[in-house]
């Protein structure tokens, strides 16, 4: 069976090198050069628009599925008329509108920010004033790792907000103070089961995911049977396929929806050594109608640690005892995450590790 | 860093697997078609004397490797002028003649049976009956998993057997009967640093490796002791860089060397989920010069089965558990491996899954 995947970044990456022992195959489709699953698998580089090259890319594949959420919703209608693909579309084109994802957690249960929609600068004005000061404005469509966002302190800070964001269509929501933050990762088959891994405890800086540890040192049982309860419904409201993450914001005893991403997740990566079976292979296995993997610890706790931008010295990262290094194979860019490595199990003074020193978060 | 494999069957298609993470990329060389490793990076086919298609190879590699320890020496050596390659070729020739193994092995104070050689009919009926019956005979060079071996069980035989062995140079060795198998895989660093693998239990039938167990259950700590000590002075002796096995026959507390395998191994394929760090990490991070992984356990015992010309329903084998896939992609074909399975850690029942019976030596 070959599976083609829409995005040839990382995730492509070990989504491939995870479905190549289930004896599967790859290829990918992305209009950029220089991509990390280039290396394990053919690579058509085309415009998400070119229809010629689709038609190409659909004929060499068995099915179809994404690692990238921002695929033009035009992209995945058309090879979903020429092969099957997993997940639905329907999953892409509500995660993609920051408001229908609010509606669609209100939907489900979930809690969120006070939030509103703004299309004009007057609308805009008027959802800061709705919401609250301080507030957070996106664009309405399109985000991606922290990028085009504008946080309100001041009311005065409106106008130069919506123009720094290009006067597109916003979600204004209220600043909600948190205590910290987790995200969970689950797998739906074609069969509707479902496996939900465990609660993962995330840092951020400057919207980018730097650290994950499980279990999450902070969290209670009761945050996660919320959240495993409130994955398995966005699941089925959304009759998914594949593997998921929810991230939260949590407060008290409480858990507010953040955003959902209809693939594999950054905040998953653990799983690879961490669990039995890992988020990649569970999602291979559940677009290609096979039975889920068991999503559980594989004895011990694991962190996760980014590599943003720099390459840290590989020899002295594989010295630190209990870790596992997965480098993307990209060149080194400011803010770019070019790999990242898992701690299981981590030292306990893994914290120490002068080799981890630029890769933990202060 | 691009690294080249001689060879493009399943061990160079698991090398890629588990060297891809460490940012490294692959390319193949190898004359057959529809190559396992094919899959996972691109793949020069031409003959192993083909000098020009082995200088362009060179040109896009760093350093090179083999997974098959059959590669023509010469291959080997006009490689190694073009561009730096792990093992030393000297590895591969001790390993392809048979009668220089024994030798090899005695030399480092190992246990062999024994031998003697035999280069025409008169000095094949010579050596069996200095070896004495019932004895081995197999051919001196270029023998692999059963293939080019008869047994001698009466004096009536040796001129049959030297006819189906097609006259060629022999090795005669006694027959002495064992108790059970075992095997020992271990890695050395090019700065003669080594870590073993604890050792593993096999079942063989018909000359190919079906069941391997670690911890070995029949194995004493004094056999594990003895084994350990052989991989690491025959390591030293080839000034070996890289992960190689040897195989025993156990006779009450004694190893008796059968044979060594100068590249990763069947026996430790168990490594991928079992050990902390894979031999296929091992070997990569060896040949690249970076420090070897922790060899020990990760928590529990690990079963691993060959899948052997018939590939069992994908779907049933999943649904065992504790089971990893580890399907090589290749057409079933009688007597060929197309894949195996890992229990990690394998349920108290797992000899009766049903999913598993025709994967089990009986």
């Amino acid at each position: 069976m070959v599976i083609g995947v829409l995005g040839a970044g990382q995730l492509g990456r070990m989504l491939a090198l995870a479905g190549y022992p289930l004896g599967m195959k790859f290829a990918f489709f992305d209009p950029a050069a220089d991509c990390a699953a280039a290396d394990v698998g053919p690579q058509i580089r085309a415009a998400w628009d070119d229809q010629a090259a689709l038609r190409q890319f659909a004929q060499g594949i068995d099915l179809f599925t994404w690692e990238f959420e921002n695929v033009p919703v035009a992209t995945v209608e058309l090879l979903a008329k020429l092969v099957p693909g997993y997940p639905h579309v329907r999953a892409l084109t509500q995660g993609q509108d920051r408001i229908e994802e609010k509606r669609l957690f209100q939907r489900v249960g979930m809690n969120v920010h006070p939030f509103a929609a703004a299309s004009t600068l007057a609308e805009f004005e008027h959802a800061v004033s709705v919401v609250g000061i301080p507030c957070v404005a996106k664009s309405r469509w399109m985000g991606y790792d922290g990028k085009g966002q504008a946080v309100i302190r001041d009311a005065a800070q409106v106008a130069e907000a919506w123009s720094s964001l290009g006067g597109v269509p916003l979600l204004v929501e209220q600043f909600v103070p948190f205590d910290f933050e987790v995200s969970i990762v689950a797998t739906r088959g074609r069969g509707g089961e479902i496996v939900t891994y465990p609660l993962t405890q995330n840092v951020h800086r400057g919207g980018i995911l730097r650290l994950s540890q499980v279990p999450a040192p902070d969290a209670t049982a009761s945050l996660e049977a919320q959240a495993q309860r409130h994955a398995k419904a966005l699941l089925n409201e959304l009759d998914y396929v594949g593997t998921l993450a929810i991230e939260f914001f949590v407060r008290g005893d409480q858990l507010l929806t953040n955003e959902f991403a209809p693939r594999v997740h950054n905040s998953g990566h653990w799983t690879i050594e961490g669990a039995v079976t890992s988020q990649f292979e569970n999602h291979v296995r559940a677009i290609a109608g096979l039975p889920l993997g068991d999503a559980s610890l594989r004895g011990g706790p694991s962190v996760m640690l980014n590599i943003i931008g720099d390459r840290p010295d590989t020899a002295a990262l594989l010295r630190v005892p209990g870790l596992h290094l997965h480098d993307y194979g990209k060149a080194a860019r400011p803010s770019r995450k070019i790999g990242h490595v898992t701690l299981h199990p981590p030292s306990p003074d893994w914290r120490a590790e002068p080799a981890l020193a630029t890769l933990i978060p202060v």
